[in-house]
């Protein structure tokens, strides 16, 4: 009987397990790929703004543009980040919302967003439009093109 | 003898024939979707803002940024350019230029371009980002955010 009981729980134990395993495995991409968007916001309020660039293909082909510049490259785009955002007064406080997320096909995404700092001299705010691609390692950001309110 | 030189030439005509509809047919998407841009830029600089509005998704869904502010649905999309470019001297002369084009499935594209307009009393330009997806009436624009460069 105790056996019986000790096999039933091994039993339970071991499917739960893959359930659980097979859950994760199929945790929505959009959720996977909201989770790049939640990450990239966290790291920019802890003053991480190479845990932000974490979220862009380190590619030399990852294209960024903004106010009509262009960024060609992970190493380009991240440098540029890291002379205009110098501070964390300049960072301020990065909240992302209104996300609207596609999947394009398996491999490919687009996001349409809001951005806004909170600093404590200005409140500048605007839109972005992403294409994301899913990698071995996750879904990584391959273009960025943000505007900022006029 | 003659008799076989016209049966050789119908099938020769036949088989030619075949060959270009098949050609046709297979016109590479990347080709069918520049030429939405092209068309749009004739339309333009024909002073034609409807024929340009043709490259757009005719949906309430289609999505336009330009310099922080949105406008969603074509009817909305065209009401504004008909506003923002209401005479030939506005509208100026459009050039697309530096377009790079991929195709993320069979059904979905990105481009991303330079844009200038050449007018007599200014020459503003920016870059653009396009989203496309392939309908039963062709490649349509489904999301256009738009900079001016600054």
């Amino acid at each position: 009987m105790i056996k019986n009981i000790f096999v039933a729980i091994v039993f339970v134990a071991v499917f739960t397990f893959c359930g659980l395993a097979q859950e994760k495995q199929a945790a929505p991409d959009e959720d996977l790929i909201r989770n790049v968007l939640v990450t990239q916001q966290q790291a920019w309020n802890n003053g991480d703004v190479e845990g932000y660039m974490n979220g862009y293909w380190k590619s030399d082909s990852l294209l960024f543009t903004s106010g009509g510049n262009i960024q060609r490259g992970w190493d380009s785009t991240f440098a540029k980040y890291k002379k205009t955002y110098d501070s964390k007064e300049k960072m301020g406080t990065l909240a992302f919302s209104q996300l609207e997320i596609r999947l394009l096909s398996p491999d490919a995404a687009w996001i349409f967003g809001h951005w806004e700092l909170t600093r404590a001299k200005d409140h500048p705010e605007g839109v972005f439009t992403l294409l994301l691609r899913k990698f071995t390692d996750g879904w990584k950001i391959i273009h960025d093109h943000t505007s900022s309110k006029q």
